[in-house]
């Protein structure tokens, strides 16, 4: 076997859910519990009666590419040549870090907490990379000085997410500006960002999230339709930005699985056309964050701001401010709830527990209570 | 970008393609023009309406993997370990080829004339390769003998593709049997074998192709719907095989995409459960290449046996021995024909044009005539 899998780790998030029983509470699933709205699918199915199910082009539907290009909103970079149709945002992370960067020179830089694919794709394909750490005591708030200060003489992407998962947070556009400023000034050869945006229509701010793509030049932007529409199992994704970049992600992509489904793209098509389309689930998630603040601080637990997402960072009793899976274990054996322990999302998130808010009313209430009565006998 | 990416040559296939104007006769095309069955999709419609669209598990919704280890047929390895599904066959070869091998160490040996994805898979991820002719004199038929004698101390992976593409041919049970014999008489690690058998199920020999799977334990097979039904744009493929290896193309595979889409599985699912399912095309091709070969052997035309999938191979004049590109390009535009030339497949298809037959029969019969009317002036 390729002697690199032995340096990539098992995931912890799938060591702990594997131990959830029947009945258990599931704080720690990763994807939507909606359901997603099923007319796309009967427009995708008439659409394949009449025309069959060609391959498109490598790089997806023209006009779909169009459309994603438009939708990503980077001013000078909107045609279809500015995006390309992927499977899932996972394969538009995996294609911008394999198509832009020399791994034989070039190191990148990754804001944690953060999912941890993104240092393990790096692995994968022998890049070095550095973590650089939010800070916990600020409740993880998004900060350019940090980034900039941890940029090195080789560092050339840097990866962020926003909204984000685990934290829960925004990247404020202060903060974005001042990054893509401290970017600019910079001497030498410009720094990609890699912007993961899969909770893009997932906000709780007063303004939608800005894209450091709108502000930097050299961003790639990684999205998809599988949580804002609950359909993950799509795998319909997209990488937009610098067109060169772009072309050079469609040679890898060509090569690792030549296109996208021509279904999904259909279906993605659809949506995209529905004015509502992407944004048809954020007035649910709006309503459950609701609640879910109302429980925890009836708890007088301690979180991070909820500003994106469907995740929530709370802190654990200084009991566990080391052992975040300790906590996580005792949660699941005692109080039969599966959370998922912050060091999953790397060492900052250590002390912490992220929360996924997507279950059921019913669930969240008791999840949470159960979460306090564990907390309370630590 | 990557510098990788500059090594890997752009296809001679899409820039002949590019080269097609309205009216002209496709010849060259590679995927079946025959229209799929919908009542798979609006099954898989119902599903989603009962289920939503989450992600399945990371190798595939596991009743699927298991029909497809049974389909397989390996004896011995059948269970649903022994089966990843993938996005299309391409996929499954990027995996195979990255999952199981050590760039640092080990040497893939590819037989040609063969799709050109093999090299350039290598190529981008850093393998060594080299090929190995098989003979055009002979209507390249598939020789064990020539395989072993190419085997170097460093190679670890024979790459081959039965039925073939572009020659038509395949891999006739004795010679499958003398290479495992040999493969089983090296001292030393054992030698993988990873045979693409995407044209599976359109063969036209007295009985089906037999697998390398069923005869040597060291063996990966890629495959998938995209050619059998006409599901091209599916995207639906898979990997079989040893189960160890299977487990380490899964762990690539979660970081590079995460999955295979739900709803091609679901597809999938439907034509593996109908008996005739992967079948069901394959006596309009017989039809078709009956057709095919009357119209060739009226014009005198020079070809390889036609033993499965939908191509053939046609010896070219002595003025085109050495430059089937030249041929292709008087082809289409004097005679307004796409065909592709022999070199697209490697040097030993030099002196050769493919075509593909599966266009309308009169389209067929032109396209023919005016290959003839070519051959004769040169």
């Amino acid at each position: 076997m390729n002697p690199v899998l032995d340096g990539i780790a098992p995931s912890i998030i799938r060591a702990i859910n594997a131990r959830k029983r029947p009945g258990d509470i599931d704080l720690g699933l990763g994807e939507p519990t909606l359901r997603p709205d099923p007319r796309p699918f009967d427009a995708a199915t008439a659409w394949v009666r009449e025309h069959g199910l060609p391959y498109t082009a490598n790089a997806g539907f023209t006009e779909l590419r169009a459309r994603i290009a438009a939708y990503a909103g980077f001013g000078d970079r909107a045609a279809a040549e500015n995006a390309i149709v992927t499977v899932g945002s996972e394969e538009a992370l995996y294609l911008a870090l394999k198509a832009v960067l020399d791994p034989a020179r070039d190191e990148v830089l990754i804001v944690e907490p953060c999912y941890l694919a993104y240092p393990k794709l790096c692995a994968l394909e022998g890049i070095r990379h550095r973590m650089v750490a939010l800070d916990a005591d600020d409740g993880f708030r998004p900060s350019a000085a940090r980034v900039l200060e941890a940029l090195g003489p080789d560092t050339r992407m840097i990866v962020l997410n926003s909204p984000n998962n685990p934290t829960g947070r925004v990247w404020p556009e202060e903060e974005l500006r001042a990054l893509a400023d401290g970017l600019a000034a910079r001497p030498g050869e410009p720094v990609w960002v890699l912007s993961d945006e899969v909770y893009r229509e997932l906000y709780f701010t007063p303004r939608p999230p800005v894209s450091i793509g709108a502000l930097w030049p050299h961003s790639l932007v990684a999205g998809s339709l599988s949580k804002s529409n609950a359909l993950t199992g799509l795998r319909l994704g997209w990488l937009a930005g610098d067109a060169r970049a772009i072309a050079a992600a469609t040679k890898v992509h060509q090569l690792v699985n030549t296109a996208a489904s021509t279904f999904s793209q259909v279906v993605a098509m659809e949506i995209f056309a529905d004015p509502a389309g992407l944004a048809a689930h954020r007035s649910h998630y709006a309503g459950r964050r609701a609640l879910l603040q109302g429980v925890m601080r009836e708890h007088r637990l301690d979180f991070a701001p909820i500003e994106g997402a469907f995740y929530c960072m709370v802190r654990l009793p200084e009991r566990w401010a080391a052992d975040s899976l300790g906590a996580a274990e005792a949660l699941l054996e005692r109080h039969r709830v599966l959370a998922t322990p912050g060091i999953a999302f790397g060492q900052s998130g250590e002390g912490w527990m992220r929360l996924s808010w997507v279950a059921e009313e019913d669930a969240l209430r008791t999840g949470i209570t159960r979460i306090a009565e564990l907390f309370a006998s630590a």
